[in-house]
């Protein structure tokens, strides 16, 4: 009885100093957000456009500014050399290096290696922005600067919550590692094999992978548990040995653009269905409790037509909205390569044009299927034209679907640390896009993964006017500290 | 009977004198070769380029030497206002003058007036020219380079063929005009104004209107007789009001590209067989008298597809050939505007997307009949898919065909200078592209026209590598010499 007793008192005490752990640590937050701000400022003030090889010396200053505030913090950090890019022509130039970094390597405690990049997308004003977008602008409590929310300020979040801890002197429940990279948004060029080298070494003692790469789906806090993968398909057509001139040649030559409208015409039908036989055998039926989930999912639909500029959508229910976005595949047509895309008029028969669409890719699809798919049909649809000309279907990206398992303890420590700092359950989401960071961190460490975002829905990743609101970026740090305390929670099978 | 002889003696000894003149003119040709490569050389340097804007002052200098040239041969000349281009959101340039020039005003005599242009398409070493496109190269006996062929060499040979009257101290059998503009390859912007208000002062006193903007059809000389209309058409459509991500968005937007690639499918069939309700009603009938014409037609079948680089053709026989070339309508997609058309990938879902195509038009089309047959037909056909994204079509271009009277006398001169320089018969031929102007001329100002082309059949008009051979240019100006004899000879009525 004593023993129970002495036992239950232990608990609740010990319960109690964890409350107040993180309530001290959450104060801690708060009275630090200037800095913070500070921080991000002087990050997003670098200009590490990752796609423009001109800014490559500011993306290498961005890494070792990254570097050298985690080696400032006492961790083992290391610059990992990934080789180098081809710039075509036999150029190359080094690509930027990935900063790996640990805190603590008691082995009696998980491991929890958190992943993000501090590369950015390209930004200038011309493009349509209000503010400077390498110059943060605090506009109603809102950041707005290119790469504030993808992915500078949730990598800040991160750092900040070991920080946090260690200014406190309250020991990380877990151990944590980085990985964070400047080459995501051009594809995370060399990571792969970077991952794979270090897999004995560098990634043996991780238990779980955190990627705090995406946002919340609506004004609730998120947890994401899957994203689509991508085929990426070229599909060139080639007639004349060179452009002709409509006027003279019209009439007499069979056309590689009208063949290749014609094929493309067959992808997909008005009303969205993939028309490339077996596509949609492999998709995973929708079960109940998808449904039932989605049904949960905070998402407007007004909103979102009104944001995206529409007066109507290809579905008008949420359920079927948010399925054709996460779950079901999709044909999206980009463009064409070789034909006249100029404004003005050009009467020219282009003798070689290149479509480009992709395939969006879900459970159960599987890339190296869909793209036997896709190129036997694409041949047979070109066939009926008996068109003298070459169709060629090649299919240059081939990235799988992720998907985690949402009652594995990773999720549940999420929707308990969104509970604790938000006081709401948080929606649990997919992402439309291809995140193939994650699909390689599963196949290669087989290590489990969940993402946990912090950005808001209205972000604008990518466009003009990105921006992290201070809420978001603050709370978004507590998150992060709950996270790991909750992490620190997760019973040894 | 003495009066008869003395008639038949004077006939005799002019007609002597006369073809001793004309190999005079030829002498005086071929042994100018190189002074009129060398010049042809210096205005194929000028980037005459009338699509770009910023190459506007070169095309003012082209303008500017071409009325030095005409004045320097003691020409009336004159550089006529043509107005203002319009650039899009309020801002003009001035378009380029046409210059004008009178050699000889002796009202016994006919009056010629020559069209010709200076400007040229786009041309760039990277579109996969042999040789610099504005560096004319010789290679055996091509002279490549931008414009060469289309129209700089012809509009040469024409001011020289006046030049070696002049250098001979011979009479010019007619008084020659010229109208020489640089606006041609965009559409002639301007200059059907200029006809119209010269129409009772420069033109008044012109008989005949003569064309060398075309070429043979084989290496055996040609008349040109008719050329195809066209109607240039924008079909655009709207959807989002911001390009989209393919992977977030993909699957939940109706995507105004795949509405687009969907209406231009129902324009052609693989067969070449216009599906536009109406258009093929118009088209007048092949008669028996053409159906012989175009047997008699020098035209190598298996040579044109050699030339074009392709294995098979949309007809096989030369008749079903040449009067899909010249007098059947025809429809070509040129490109689309908006989309992603760069090399490499990119996972957007364009926002607006332009289509560029064109129909050749022929007698008895009607280009406004045309305009509402192809936008209440896409407008139709959109509808079945009910999109909600916005279509608006637009004809940009309504240039009608035209067709001249092969039994004129403008022709019968024609036909006897081919034989005197060539010594064949010509191809009577009808052009595939448009030539606006000619219908232009022949409806504001009346008078009889007539295309005398010079350049070859394979000198890759508006294509990479453009030529002119010398063969072609100095034969063809010693044609021009011999048409104007001809011409000089027309009983009046």
């Amino acid at each position: 009885m004593m023993r129970l007793l002495l036992f239950v008192a232990l608990f609740v005490l010990g319960s109690r100093a964890l409350e107040f752990e993180l309530e001290e640590l959450s104060k801690y937050i708060d009275s630090h957000q200037e800095e913070y701000v500070q921080t991000l400022r002087e990050w997003v003030a670098v200009e590490s456009d990752s796609s423009d090889v001109l800014k490559r010396s500011d993306l290498e200053r961005m890494m070792d500014m990254t570097a050298e505030k985690l080696k400032a913090m006492g961790g083992t950090v290391e610059l990992v050399d990934i080789g180098v890019q081809e710039l075509g022509g036999g150029k190359t130039i080094p690509l930027p290096k990935v900063v790996t970094a640990q805190f603590g390597s008691d082995s009696s405690k998980y491991t929890v290696c958190v992943y993000g990049h501090v590369d950015v997308q390209p930004a200038k004003m011309e493009d349509g922005w209000a503010t400077e977008p390498y110059n943060l602008t605090d506009i109603n409590g809102n950041l707005y600067g290119r790469g504030a929310s993808d992915n500078k300020a949730p990598v800040l979040a991160w750092i900040h919550t070991v920080e946090a801890y260690q200014a406190l002197g309250i020991e990380l429940p877990v151990n944590v590692k980085f990985v964070i990279e400047g080459m995501e948004e051009t594809g995370s060029n060399g990571l792969d094999a970077m991952i794979v080298s270090k897999n004995d070494t560098f990634f043996a003692d991780v238990d779980y992978i955190v990627i705090s790469d995406c946002g919340w789906l609506s004004r609730r806090p998120a947890l994401t548990y899957g994203t689509r993968g991508n085929c990426y398909f070229f599909a060139e057509v080639e007639g004349p040995k060179q452009d002709l001139h409509s006027g003279v040649y019209g009439g007499t030559v069979i056309e590689p653009m009208t063949d290749l409208i014609g094929i493309l015409d067959t992808l997909i039908s008005p009303s969205g269905k993939i028309l490339i036989p077996g596509i949609r055998d492999a998709v995973a039926p929708l079960s109940d409790e998808e449904w039932r989930l989605y049904q949960d999912v905070e998402f407007d639909v007004e909103n979102y037509k009104a944001k995206i500029g529409v007066s109507r959508l290809m579905y008008s229910s949420k359920v079927d909205l948010l399925a054709h976005r996460w779950r079901y595949p999709t044909v999206s047509i980009h463009g064409i390569e070789g034909a006249f895309s100029a404004p003005g008029s050009k009467t020219v028969i282009p003798a070689k044009v290149i479509a480009k669409f992709s395939i969006r890719q879900v459970p159960n699809m599987d890339p190296a299927t869909v793209e036997k798919q896709v190129t036997d049909y694409l041949h047979t649809v070109f066939g009926r034209r008996k068109s003298p000309n070459k169709l060629k279907v090649t299919m240059i990206i081939g990235a799988k679907p992720w998907l985690a398992d949402t009652q594995h303890p990773l999720y549940k420590a999420g929707r308990e640390a969104v509970k604790k700092v938000f006081k709401v359950d948080p929606d649990m989401i997919r992402e439309g896009g291809t995140i193939p960071i994650a699909k390689t961190f599963q196949d290669v460490t087989r290590k489990s993964i969940i993402m946990l975002p912090i950005g808001g829905f209205d972000d604008g990743l990518h466009s003009q006017n990105e921006k992290m609101s201070r809420y978001n970026y603050i709370e978004g740090t507590k998150l992060f500290v709950s996270y790991l305390h909750e992490v620190g929670q997760i019973k040894r099978d």
